[in-house]
């Protein structure tokens, strides 16, 4: 009988029906079917592998996760340390915000009419609502919270853990910013201004003309310094846009100024974007290789689906099975109430690079 | 206090992470969360509403969704009448006939040379291989029943049926074929000659020149008469192509000769493609509406999602609850072993519709 | 000076923008910028190409182009032989023909409410509209045409020959299908029963029961037998589907039993599906190599676009630089009106394959 | 004869090929086809209408544009005041500032082994490359820069002018920093942290520690404010991201203090991204009418393209037609070289917004 050719080694083994699978079963049965389904199986492996592993692990989310019923997902993931430092855009952290102050976002429907939402204040995230005047009214409260500080730069870093500190004493709920606070997880918001945090912080300057100063600059040096002490990193990211690129930029910058550091060790995206447009959302992990930003041996894994599909299916699985692993990790300690946060008890600086050796170049 | 917007009814319910939940409970939070994972729980909802009201269902499937690793899952929905009627694509049907008659697909991957592969005659699909050679094989297999066939013409429906009796009768295995086989679900191929089955079938011709005579426009008038003679419809489609246009026009066609057809009342698609670039396989439901394809008020939901993510999840759901909806089920009878098929008790013709009353127009 | 790496060979060229430039002129200047502009213009570079060698072009459409607006760039294609044959859905031939008879689509929008089209009875495509009532006239005139043919078997590229020569006559009008008719170029519709046009076609069996028989069969057979007798071939798609697969298996189908084809020389495709959901459309270029239905070494280029934006720009470049190109062409000349069409004076049988020489395996 | 329905009003009108066609040519026969070939060229009147109307023109660019060929477009539409103020992703700044000082991208391709790539420390975006030496310089060169700067807070939109300057007294060249400090139209990048741009701030920190202190809170704040100033505006969005969220959002800002302000008047968006996963990047200009980001009459259009293809043809046709218009245009006169600036004279703070009434809650 003929050989068979290499490439013919692992039979696809098709999904068998059966009542009473768990969510960490499911996935196992998707390992060897193809396509995404087999990404969102190898994903739950690669994050698993990863908590067995001394890394520290980036979370970026983009997308309007939060409005959309994933929030307590992500409040999950850092309250269990499945994660170490998350990167998200603004939207997500205010809609956040919104929920943990006892709002809400509502069931709608994308096939309304716009101006007669917009005639009752209504504001349609594709398929959800919420009230433009509880959004007006979470704008003043953060500009309150934002002119009670002292006037001085905050990254966004120590901005944010401040404000989550002061959710969590004024409303005791759950949700991402008041367990990052509680854990001590570290959060960056790259694009701040591109928000309605960023609003909310704006309008402090109605009360204080010099408020609301945010130095992001800071967080581009922390986010590095925090790779430089500790080089081995891992990327989760959750639709694209400036947390993924910041993940990444944040390993890059790391590495010139620290040999050691040379990309992330695993990386795993969901994303609903494609490579062949060009954009860095949906840039392909192969790519992320040329800059240097994924280790040339990384493990990854890129699932083409909306989070809010594979997130809850993904989590829900490793609620099973990473606990026994989440208490043995070896995880990062931060300390992140003032200017100068530190990590493992050694400062992380924001005004330069620790330099632990000679630049690359 | 200020009266709530009639826009602000329902929560988004943020998805709460437990270990072990089931397949079933895991849509049951995600029913009130948004974007595609309450559309996947919606199509839970509707699926399982479907099973309790009397009517046909047609599932239709494009896309590799066989050798992706997903043919038992169809198998299962036709074994256990999930479905009364499968319109698919040429390729499913042939591989799913490859792995009936004990071939494998195998785990790629989509980072290769393609021109090694061409060398090792592996031939690939996305991240998936398989073996040229047994292809070519399969494509004699499938000559050799065309040509044992008595030299007349067969719709679509006749020949699979045929096919996946001979399919059972020498492999004694289970897949998509041989389960509508045995539970005599009839299958139409639209596009059979676009395929690896109308390859088989044409190869027939070097044995015997007048063989193959496949007779597709009597699918055409047994699809709408099958609607004809039971006119309450709900359509299941996976990937759209061929098959989801089949299933609208087998519809619209009825409604030209019965008055009492009015379009399905049900509709579900699990799509990636997108309506704004004009095509059939992205269009949404709504427009369906436009044609008469679907009921005015009919239960429809739309999943922008890989099959390939959504089908094991929802069918291992369906697994937990739909039993006992299935054992009281009114679902059509069909008897398909020859040229004139029967549902019901009653004759289908293929060669004129059925005229239940004056035709519309 | 450090010597610069193999792979920064040719600079981006930035797009400098000029008044007065014509459709070639610009597509020059795309060629050295990036992303899917660079390959709109490399697709009208390997069109030229293709024109110049020695090549059976066939051309691919599917998606909604006739109702949208393409119909007399394909026409215009056709007349002018920049391709020698087409596979088609039957939507679009059906859609030519509706306009072809005097009848028009008219614009519309996406944002109407379908029931109440639904009620007036007209049927929308995306942005676009027409009237459910000249519909159903049409399927009359393709009913009683269908009917008025001798009762036999017929390849769809015969039947819908003989439709475009009577859509000639009655009309004078040019359109895709009587342009086809009139430059004796094969139309082959492989899913024709999944369409109007058999729609149509179905319901002359209410005027004589055993009209309308389609040998799909016997259009795999010609369709591979044209590429043995010419084995030298150019696949140019639009939009995937049906017509990409039929095209494509035609060429694999020929190497069977013809060891000197070996895949198509040229491959151009416009295309909004992506490779990876592992679906026909959207299928790379290079995965077509794996399964030998594309040279190792063919020019080819995959556009990433919609082609109601790709098409008139490209054509129109050809228009300026092709006439001389297709003046020198070497094109294959057919008859069309009988059961047996010819290539070049040879006969092309629809009852067996041509064996060239030994099958290869 | 039976009366037309009023949906059935203007006839597609089929794309005629004709030789020669310039860019306004073919989108005028543009106009009546479907999709978003149609899109495109209402795209093209709508930008000419804007034109004609005394609007503030606001651009968002993201995606990889510089890289990819298109910044010399970019640069042509502030050289000629087709808009008034660019808001960008920092990475096309970076990327054009590497090509006006000299450097280039080069013409690459996807199927390349990335770890090659990194090893000879070439940076690829999707078919792309460059030298990541050359980046690491340019990193210095902004270093540099910043650190030359008065130690005091930024807004991007103050930096960014003084970097266009620095970078045209050293090179001379055209581009969009160049083209922008010349024309005196200002540049916000919310984003600035998350790119190159932001690297190369962060490291002049190396020099200076107390350097790179960006107020994008005042951009925030300025951006409003111009708004207020001007109350009727327009926006075109070139690939979502953050310049799409932050045009947005300054006009729901500024309508907040002046209620003046109702949303943009003109709303174009050329985008890749889907609205139903429901990120920001994908939302459809209605849903931006329920937030009241856009005016409830607004002249709007969306078109579903890389911008690679859909920008070239666009602005080509503009350069025929809009140079009459862009000579009447009232277009805003802004000063820019300080940290505060002007419009038509008259001061936009960065530290409080100006309330022309009452807030509106």
């Amino acid at each position: 009988m003929k050989k068979k050719s290499r490439f013919l080694h692992t039979p696809v083994e098709p999904f068998a029906v059966e009542a009473g699978l768990t969510a960490d079963q499911l996935l196992l049965r998707m390992e060897r079917i193809s396509f995404q389904g087999r990404n969102l199986a190898t994903a739950y492996r690669v994050w698993n592998k990863m908590l067995q592993d001394d890394v520290t692990i980036f979370l970026g989310m983009a997308g309007a996760l939060s409005a959309g019923g994933l929030r307590l997902i992500v409040a999950h993931l850092i309250a269990n340390r499945y994660v170490d430092c998350l990167v998200s855009t603004g939207a997500n952290l205010y809609h956040d915000l919104h929920e943990t102050r006892g709002r809400r976002h509502y069931v709608g429907s994308p096939h309304v009419d716009d101006t007669t939402l917009a005639d009752e204040r209504i504001d349609r995230v594709y398929d959800t609502f919420a009230s433009e005047e509880e959004f007006v009214e979470n704008d003043n409260w953060i500009a309150d919270f934002t002119a009670s500080l002292e006037t001085r730069p905050y990254t966004t870093r120590e901005f944010l853990h401040l404000l989550g500190g002061h959710l969590w004493k004024t409303t005791g709920r759950d949700g991402i910013l008041t367990a990052a606070y509680r854990a001590n997880v570290p959060i960056f918001c790259p694009a701040i201004a591109d928000s309605s945090i960023g609003m909310g912080i704006s309008q402090a300057r109605q009360r204080k003309a010099d408020t609301g100063l945010i130095d992001i600059i800071g967080d581009v040096v922390e986010s590095a310094n925090l790779i430089i002490r500790r080089p081995r990193t891992a990327s989760i990211v959750l639709g694209g846009g400036t947390p993924k690129n910041f993940i990444n930029q944040a390993s890059v910058q790391a590495e010139f100024y620290c040999a050691e550091v040379s990309g992330h060790r695993y990386a795993l995206q969901i994303v609903t974007d494609v490579p062949h447009f060009g954009g860095a959302s949906g840039s392909s992990l192969e790519e992320a290789q040329s800059w240097g930003k994924l280790a040339a041996d990384a493990a990854r894994v890129s699932v083409q689906s909306d989070a809010t599909i594979a997130l809850p299916i993904l989590v829900s699985a490793l609620a099973a099975t990473a606990p026994p692993l989440l208490g043995q990790r070896k995880m990062p300690v931060f300390t992140l109430t003032s200017r100068v946060m530190t990590i493992d008890g050694q400062k992380v600086p924001h005004d330069h690079f620790e330099e632990v050796n000679e630049p690359a170049v």
